[in-house]
């Protein structure tokens, strides 16, 4: 007898990215920022420290919303904060999906959706992208009937961005567009949620997280802007107290020290254009990237050995593998470090042939 | 149009106690623990805030499940670690019910599992304690069926404590009991998972925050302690890194001082017998808590008053009322303070008469 709900049982649980917890590797695997956070993150952490841990953090997060809310120029209503914006997808996925209803995401995509989806008990429908990433003819048409459209803004592991038209094109019928913005920091030309102003933004929800662009990975801390409507029903699915006292003061002096964030983000948009020029250089493939990290892969398939030459010299890269309907589609995603590491993982590339 | 779940939109979402952010209060209405935390939990954030904040955190939380699992002398993988006990609670609801299945609890006690069944779309059942707080006789057959029957033990908002034979004896046919130990280390007799090695273990799941007796409401910390087999599923429902880098090394060095908690749990049961003996002494009924907080009732009913008394004096306690089968219950929730806390409102109660 398994006591677990069906589709627990049945499902194989989502692997996040290797996290060695010991020091040594060069590690481009899961997208974090090769750059520190901003002092002013430190200190506000330690000021929370000589304040009063045994009590509750505020739960309306007050401070953090109206920081965000100036960044984005809403109200504070329009925010809602998460333990990661993978808390966020979750909340999301309460609020809007019931059983056997329908959640789409373009694919490959962030393979996290469907686990979600799963776990709620939903549909789920992979809208396959053509071989340069662009949406198929009949995208548009597949995800009318969706609760939800999940779709990384830019996406991941491609790092490509689609235009505007594209986007608000695909808003389901009946249900909500996510544009979950992870990387959206990186972008050349970054989205403020212009988005959500236009006549069709009370069915969109931007996801933020400040794991990526504000190099807080460790803390754990997304946010969602969307309509107050939206954000309503949302807010009561959240658990009241989901975000802690310390994370919320390192993410709200995060959000204040904007010049901080722009520096890292433009050295790393620098050193992405480097990273893309060199590897087809090698031969590869690589695709534009809007974000911190760079999908290539290379005529003769050899992804994953390569991968693996990569791991025995301590270099940590993602290799990923995608089931489409003609076949599979792999290769490797690099995250975009500092300069000196990505010389370093060229160099051994160009060793390991 | 409704783009929520419909049940979504029919909830009202579960309301947290006043968590004022000013300062000046007498601050009894959430049971946060009056001392606090251990200074080691600070040290470890610190050096945690010296290391890398820009990388994920170890998703498996190692270090945190070693230490919990001495603790409750099991190994590490029956250790799950959550965003607060709260977030347990949900991974629980998300693991072992679908909807339309039946959740129970008995009543009154934390109204939060209600709101979670609700949003899992479960069927939720009351079971009514009698006036002294013990279980109905009907009570076993009526948890037979449920999926998960949450009993918070010791129970809240009355403090008292049931017998294992009684919590035992509860346990579904086909689903699982969760002993809910939010204020397990304040008993008199605290248990240490005793009952998860009985053979009834494997249909048992105990949940244990670091918000009240380790003094760390603000880091939202808690765990669940089962056998493997239970935590694997939970496993896959629980986002890979709902513990962040800062909590986890605040939790960690906070379990590792059991002195310090003992110290404090010790104060706090010298105080509440102090309280207890008071009230009485003023005219209330009060229930010999197990907890760090007092439930009192004055045979004049005058709850709501003496509440909003306080209130004006700048003394939050919280105010409570339960539709039961046969009236209305109501009364005060009193959380053990310091005792200079507890001389102030006892001395309060008392002018307001």
């Amino acid at each position: 007898m398994s006591l677990f709900r069906p589709l627990v049982q049945q499902m194989a649980g989502y692997t996040p990215g290797e996290q060695p917890q010991e020091s040594g590797w060069v590690k481009l695997n899961t997208n974090e920022n090769a750059y520190p956070p901003s002092p002013r993150v430190l200190e506000a952490v330690q000021q929370t420290l000589e304040g009063r841990l045994n009590i509750y953090p505020d739960p309306l997060a007050t401070e953090f919303r109206k920081v965000a809310a100036e960044l984005f120029q809403v109200d504070p209503d329009w925010i809602l904060p998460g333990n990661g914006s993978d808390e966020v997808l979750t909340i999301l996925m309460r609020t809007f999906v019931d059983q056997g209803q329908l959640v789409s995401a373009p694919y490959p995509s962030y393979t996290l959706y469907e686990t979600l989806a799963e776990i709620q008990g939903a549909r789920f429908q992979k809208i396959q992208l053509n071989p340069d990433w662009s949406w198929p003819a009949s995208a548009q048409q597949l995800a009318a009937d969706s609760k939800i459209l999940f779709v990384p803004n830019p996406n991941a592991p491609s790092g490509n961005r689609w235009s505007d038209a594209d986007l608000l094109s695909l808003i389901p019928s009946q249900g909500v567009l996510v544009l979950d913005e992870a990387y959206g920091d990186f972008c050349d030309q970054p989205h403020q949620g212009e988005l959500l102003k236009t006549d069709r933004g009370n069915q969109l929800v931007v996801t933020r997280t400040l794991s990526k662009s504000y190099s807080l990975a460790g803390i754990r801390f997304g946010f969602a802007v969307a309509h107050p409507d939206l954000i309503s029903g949302m807010r009561k699915v959240k658990d009241s107290y989901n975000c802690n006292t310390l994370s919320l003061a390192a993410a709200t002096a995060a959000l204040k020290d904007q010049d901080w964030m722009q520096e890292n983000t433009a050295k790393i948009r620098a050193t992405r254009s480097y990273l893309i020029e060199q590897l087809r250089h090698l031969g590869f493939e690589a695709v534009d990237s809007q974000t911190n990290f760079v999908w290539c892969t290379h005529s003769d398939r050899e992804h994953e050995r390569r991968y693996q030459e990569l791991k025995r010299r301590k270099i940590l890269v993602r290799y990923m593998q995608f089931s489409l309907e003609e076949g599979t589609l792999d290769g490797l995603r690099i995250t975009v470090g500092t300069d000196a590491e990505i010389q370093h993982v060229l160099d051994a590339l160009q060793e390991i042939g």
